[in-house]
Order: structure tokens, then sequence, then C-alpha cells
């Protein structure tokens, strides 16, 4: 059985977007965007299987496919620095632990990509790991650790770009969202610039997103 | 966590039917209809993660979201007597073990009802028992067995409408064919029908199916 490497679940807007300019991400606001992340996160937080849901309830409709699908068959995620924290450059101390808490989401290794070494740090059952590299070492790292499984590509915006001009992405789900940015991080000019190297289904969401839906061909 | 009782894939023509006529299934024709059952089914067997898929390839855009939730955390199956086999009446021999063969694709123990008694079957790792009684206390046995996950509702169409009827459906999933039958066995007349106590989301699919998306309200 392949590993395949999969981004899921990926929020941008409907030009794009799916991170503010670099220099705008803080602590106060992890996204960078000049919107609250909600409006492009809020289809997911309405579903059932959202995996920081906290009451009971939430739709089992089409949305709740996707959020539903995050874990399944995922042995590890490779992330972005700037999808752990907020911080540029050398770390300065080693108290930063990610924005996830004591129960991080991922339940896996997570491969947090930075040229700035640390010492791994397990919460709960997530452990990061922090690595530098070209993609294609850092992902057959991440399948070691996958232990056959599949491996998320969880993010952000420049990691996915990243890993997609390596040809290393196998299936891509992005969830556009109806709003309009103008600045930020860009996944795409057009999800069409992506057809010459994978089919695409294009599925409208009673919630209003639409669901861009990418495999290798 | 509450453990749902699911209908998941289950298929239909656009007229709502989802087996022939009681008197056409046999040995050769399983699900008794006057077509091929891939008329039904194409679209499942087209994606990646169908459970009988012996090629590689397949599929991974929206249908292969409902073949890869298949056996998502489901710990049971309820399916009814003519989902197992075409025999009517006492089990003349033991012989028959299911359509499956040795390695039948459910994983779990699966509650057959029928009102004739028989002897448990364990083949790889399904283990069938033959159990009746009145839905709900089918449904608790299976759920006991589930281990708190999920039970999946097998079908067919007769035993899917005995548990809507019994009101223990938690979520439906029906895939609608754009081909008309005519006469068979019914699941509804139109969908409309459950919009008293369900949310229904319908979803089109590029291959052709309509995803009919129900939810408890």
């Amino acid at each position: 059985m392949t590993q395949l490497l999969r981004v899921q679940n990926f929020m941008v807007s409907s030009d794009g977007i799916g991170a503010g300019p670099d220099a705008e991400q803080s602590l106060e606001n992890p996204f960078g965007l000049p919107v609250g992340p909600e409006t492009l996160f809020a289809w997911a937080g309405a579903t059932a299987s959202w995996p920081n849901r906290t009451d009971p309830g939430g739709s089992r409709g089409l949305d709740d496919y996707f959020t539903r699908d995050f874990s399944r068959n995922i042995g590890a995620e490779i992330m972005g620095r700037n999808k752990f924290g907020p911080q540029r450059g050398p770390w300065q101390d080693h108290e930063w632990q990610g924005w996830w808490g004591d129960e991080p989401p991922f339940h896996t290794p997570v491969f947090v990509l930075t040229h700035h070494t640390r010492p791994s740090i397990t919460l709960s059952d997530t452990t990061f790991h922090f690595v530098s590299g070209e993609p294609a070492a850092v992902l057959a790292q991440a399948r070691e650790a996958a232990q056959g499984k599949d491996v998320r590509l969880g993010g952000g915006v420049s990691t996915v770009r990243q890993f997609l001009d390596a040809d290393l992405v196998d299936t891509l789900h992005v969830a556009v969202s109806p709003v309009k940015l103008g600045t930020g991080l860009r996944l795409w000019d057009s999800p069409d610039d992506l057809r010459d190297r994978f089919h695409l289904e294009v599925v409208p969401s009673p919630s209003g997103v639409t669901h861009h839906l990418f495999w290798r061909k």
C-alpha cells in the first residue's frame, strides 16, 4: 500500500489566500489575517467531527466527511515553522510548545521544518521533532515515522507550495471560502494552475465553501 | 461519545429502488435487479477506497470520501437475512456462508436478522451471528459488541425501512443513481419523506450519482 502525502482541510479565501503577510503573524493573530480566522474556518467548526469541538452536536452533512477524515490513516504530520509558532530566527528559549496546549490534535509524530535546531517535545500522544532539509528528505523521515500510514502535510501556505513545487503531494483538499482578502500568502492564482498534474473535482457545499479535491494523475 | 447507527453507501435508483422484488433474488442475481448491479454500484467501484478493489488506482475525489468512510469507527454491522443470502425459510444446511468468500469486508461482528436459528460463523476477522428480535433489542446487542464504536446498518431495503420505522437510525447516506427501475423494493417514495426527522443535504457528484446525507434533527 502506497503511503500518500495528503493536504487536508486547507482553507483559503476566494482569491487563494491562506494566511496574512508574514510580518502580520503574532501571538494574538496566528494566521496574520485581516479578518478573524473564523471567516475561513467556520464551515469546519460547525461539523460534528471538528477535532476541537467541546460541545455535542454539529452537522453530519458533506462538510463533516472532510473533518472526520482528518486523522483517518494518518501516521505523521509535516508542518512549517510558522504553523508551529510566531517566532522567527533562532529559538530564544524552549518555552513555546505550539498553539495547542497539553493535548495537541495530531496524536502522531509531527515534523516541524526549521533551520534552527531544538530538542523534540512530547505533549500527550503528539511528539514534535524539529528538522531541516529538502522536502524529499523530510518526507522520507515522516514516512518512516508513520509506520505504513499516510503523512499529512499540515501547512502553512509556504510549506504546501514548497512540497507542491517538489511534486511530492499526492492528494490535496482545499476549502475555498466565499470571501476575498486581497493581500497575504497565496496558495495559487487559480486552482486551474494544478490541473496539469492533478485531477480536480470542485464540490460546492451547502455551508458556502467550495471543496476542491485534487489527486495525482 | 454516542454510538451512532449509520447507514452508509446505500444505493438506490432515481425512483428509490434498492433491490428487485423479493422473488427475483437468486444466487446468480444477489440484488434481484432487472439491470446489472453495476448500474447502481459503478460510482463506488471506481473509487480508490472501494473495499473490493483488487487493482491499484481509482479516483480520490468526492465519491472516495464515502467509500473510505465505510469502516471508520464501525464496531459491528446489522444486516437483513436477504443481504446474507438468497435462501428463505429454515436453513436446509449450514454450507452457505454469505456472498463474500473467506475474507468478508466487514472485519467486525455482523448480526444477521433471521427467525431461523443457526450457529455463529467466523470467517477471518468477521463473525456472523444469527439473531431474531425487535430492532431495538438487536441494536442493543450490536452496540455491546461494537465496544464503544458505531454500528453500521448494512441493509437491505426492508431492514433499513424497519429501523427507520423504529426511529433508530442516526445517519443515513444514500447514493441515488440516475436510472429509473420501476419495480422492486423501494426505500422511499421521495427523500423528502424523511425531512421531518432528519436534516438533509443533497450533493451531486461528478460521477453522476447524487449523494443524500441525512442526520437526525
